[in-house]
């Protein structure tokens, strides 16, 4: 249960803002989360990590000396927006490149892709490396699509030690790597966690069960049994991960750091009654353990469960695990004293400013006001039938976040039109804006749709069929090429491709804008209810890794409402 | 709830033992509890901390170079053992005296004074500085009787860095009381905490309410009101705290450390929502905040709670504040690397040897074995009502503890009874053992019995009427001295002094030991009668700090009951 709030929606900045008050002398407040109050050596990489909140002490209690330079913070359990990464890593950046790292998961994978994109754009070089430790949410021929636990603490303190260490950021990218591939997780779940105003948990272990191969967003794990003793949940968490080791590593003579991390509820105790064991086994097999770590470190609020991440030593990352470092949630040897850097040396990234744009296009910004109107209350309208399309085989929120994304993208594009923004610009900040409020994976992918679209309206133009096609089609590769899905994999892509694909075929044949965009409104209809005809099959057997996808099934159904309802707002401005 | 154990009753020594293996750089495991497994500056005074287990990082976890030397470790919220106390202080002990602290209970109070009686007595200098920082136990004007909560940290931390300097034991006792002095919590719960392999909490708070004033034990706070916001806490914890300044302190310019401590399952994220207010509270009263803390330090297994600690400083207390220290639960600042001992450096105490003993002795021990197994009888058919007694305004444990202490004291009367000895050196190591297994202050109260009347009998004579009497009149003595309590507190001590008092008057008047008793016995049973009717009356509504004897009050009973018990087992002797 989570109990202490003040207004929920402020709950992740709040508990952002308490935690730099608690930690002046290391942490400092940027806009989308948090970087060093200390100063790092100049042209040092900078290590910048992040996802949602409700990790902590992940991700932002892992920012110090010795571990990250920055944080960036999402809301509680979605992906912060590429907004707020770009933000992070402007401010985080010591001159020698940004690593951006972070728990494989779709939302984060096209938020931290996209703002990489627009820092190398300014000649900033960065790189990316995702974590995929937990061995239940994929096979091994699948390893890449495997999501990130409580082995995100592993890869960030060797990856955060090589940086500190001086190495160039293709080094340090290296070291990520190799860190990645050296961790393995395993975990269980009793009991799931309570988001701040909800009354319930986002999932319920029915007593004295639990659930096997835990997520740390309420994923409520891919099978069930009954909760065994400490020692015998030791010898399962053991077993399965001594049964993967990495490829380069045998057992004999091995060194290992053994992680035992409790997600929330579980008791410091009950860590240590369980270690007493995994201790005992570890050493049976003949393993040599390295500073090991019992603790609550890769949190998922009030969660019931513990996982075990092993990372398999060689000489460097032996180095690297044991070197000091001095973080609010993470602490180990001596650091040397560091000084405290001014606020106002650190880069703070502000929205930009408003292009100049044509009368035309300022004409046309005002039909993509009333574009943007009309989706919103179809939104708003259809938030609760898209919550519980998306229950099936996500987490619930996608009509909530739909709605907060949709309503915050309005505000922003009125504030653009009364700004004198054209068709571009205000697409541009509605976009930005939506993926900001609304994080998650919607929030991304609405973003590339909106910008797409605007980047070919232009500021200079006024409406044209074939600018229109061609951002639909634009917007098409774009979610192909952020989101890495493919049409078939059940998701969005499956009704945008089909209605981008009918719309130029219209406008290509001559047709005009209003009777194109209603034949493939159509089309778009069609293909989502073919998409929704899959659900109830797909339900909860669905391999985990996919799960992190599951709201976008339910933007395949947004997707078509939304091209329905633009329709009679196309007719006023054709 | 508490799900991960193995045997529950090996639940606090296997965790013990699993945080050992974690942090086998910093601990050692001795009898008892923990030691550091790092030298100490030889001649430094020995900071011994302890309590009952159930409260990481408090207390083991608080072990480590800057803090504590070592930590005793009762059973789960039940005071350790006098003999663990002595065997820990042996262990920690540099050659500097030792300084024993803790949370102010009656339990502690007695096992550690009695621990520190027998170091005094071989030579090895030793203090006591009790921790009463909870306003909501006590009034002001009887501050003596606070229970120490969270207020633990800040007066071991600051006590064990004025160790660290090298101050002699009188100069750490003057700042471990000044520490006190400058502490003062305050906290609320929102619900209990389950014991491993309990069903249920030890108690529940009606679902959107608080417990004002929570204990650490499963205490349920002296009174209740609705769960306000984050910041509705904030302004109650503070203003409460504020309105109480330890004399001496101004507000105007003042200095404090905010602890923001978290009991279980209330989580990070909640407390930075709190302490973002909290922080800026302090700041609008004109006080500057120096190194404050907000996580779980003093927990209480997974109960849902949370308690503001403000330690209020001047010159010296920040600097013994600030001071590094580097123990498994608390970091701080950078230590100076210390040298690993080796366990065989360590003194581990083990159990005294059988002194010899006359034939008549020998023949009384076997009555008195005799006795026990009455008593250990007598307390078996009465636990469940000796329960329902305790329930009433204690927690409900004495029946359990009562037949776990008896029927470990007459194995070990068993075994030194099978190894020759006498009637003083059966009731000495039968005593000891119920201390040691049962905990609590009934193991003590029962230890400090059976070890007075032993030392009157001795181990030459046989059963003398007036050895008996004086044997039983000491113990009234010496338990009214450990325990504090006096005749007319409703304790066992207003059963223990008439029935002492019977019995040495009938002895003095001539009479045999089997009607002497008979009588005494008979006013005792009108004793109990006499307490018990004023339970009911007491109930709930009684303050905290006298809850924490509430155990006591079923002792009345019990003493009673086994005086009775005994009558047979006297005419047989006798």
């Amino acid at each position: 249960m989570t109990r202490l709030f003040n207004d929920p929606s402020d709950f992740p900045d709040e508990a952002r803002l308490g935690l730099v008050a608690a930690h002046r002398d290391k942490l400092m407040a940027v806009p989308g989360g948090v970087v060093r109050s200390t100063r790092s050596e100049p042209g040092t990489v900078a290590v910048v990590i992040g996802g949602g909140s409700g990790h902590y002490p992940t991700f932002a209690g892992l920012v110090g000396q010795g571990l990250a330079h920055g944080a960036v913070m999402g809301n509680l359990f979605c992906s912060p927006s590429a907004q707020q990464v770009y933000s992070v890593a402007k401010a985080a950046n010591n001159g020698g490149g940004v690593l951006l790292t972070f728990g494989n998961y779709a939302g984060d994978v096209l938020h931290f892709g996209e703002a990489r994109e627009r820092l190398v754009a300014e000649g900033i070089p960065c790189e990316i490396v995702t974590i995929t430790d937990d061995v239940a949410s994929a096979p091994l021929n699948e390893i890449d699509k495997r999501r990130g636990i409580a082995g995100d603490l592993t890869v960030f303190k060797a990856t955060a030690a090589a940086a500190e260490e001086g190495n160039s950021l293709a080094e340090v990218v290296v070291v990520a790597r190799e860190a990645n591939h050296r961790t393995r997780s395993f975990g269980v779940a009793f009991d799931g966690c309570t988001l701040p105003g909800a009354s319930d948990a986002l999932f319920h272990v029915p007593e004295g069960k639990m659930a096997i191969g835990l997520g740390i967003h309420g994923e409520p794990g891919i099978s069930e049994a009954d909760v065994p003793s400490a020692n015998g949940l030791a010898e399962m968490l053991v077993a399965r991960l001594l049964d993967e080791l990495p490829e380069g590593v045998t057992l004999a003579g091995a060194r290992v750091v053994p992680i035992l991390n409790g997600l929330g509820t579980v008791k410091y105790e009950e860590l240590f009654v369980v270690y007493r064991r995994v201790d005992e086994l570890l050493r049976e097999a003949g393993v040599r353990i390295v500073e090991p770590d019992v603790g609550e470190l890769v949190t998922s609020l009030d969660m019931a469960g513990v996982s075990l991440t092993l990372l398999w030593l060689d000489d460097e990352m032996e180095r690297l695990w044991t070197a000091p470092a001095d973080a609010p949630g993470y602490r180990k040897g001596s650091v040397r004293p560091a000084e405290a850097i001014d606020a106002s040396e650190v880069e703070v990234v502000v929205q930009g400013e408003i292009p100049e744009a044509s009368q035309a296009s300022r004409e046309l910004a005002d039909g993509v006001v009333a574009a943007l109107e009309a989706l919103a209350v179809t939104v708003d309208e259809n938030a609760e039938m898209l919550g519980r399309i998306d229950a099936v085989a996500g987490d619930g929120d996608h009509g909530i976040g739909m709605q907060r994304g949709s309503k915050a993208c309005l505000e922003a594009a009125r504030q653009a039109q009364s700004d004198g923004a054209g068709a571009e610009t205000v697409l541009r900040f509605a976009g930005e804006r939506w993926a900001d409020k609304a994080g998650g994976t919607s929030g991304a992918i609405w973003r590339v749709i909106l910008t797409s679209i605007g980047e070919a309206l232009g500021d200079e133009h006024p409406l044209v069929a074939e600018r229109l096609a061609a951002g639909v089609s634009a917007a098409s590769d774009n979610v192909m090429s952020f989101g890495k899905a493919k049409p078939g994999d059940k998701t969005l892509v499956d009704v945008l491709v089909p209605f981008s694909e009918s719309l130029s075929a219209s406008v290509a044949s001559g047709e005009g804008v209003v009777a194109a965009w209603k034949k493939a409104s159509e089309r778009a209809g069609e293909a989502a209810e073919a998409t929704a005809e899959l659900l109830p099959k797909v339900g909860r057997a669905r391999p985990l890794a996919e799960k992190s996808l599951g709201t976008v099934d339910a933007g395949a159904t947004s997707l078509a409402l939304i091209t329905r309802c633009l329709i009679p707002v196309l007719k006023r401005c054709g």
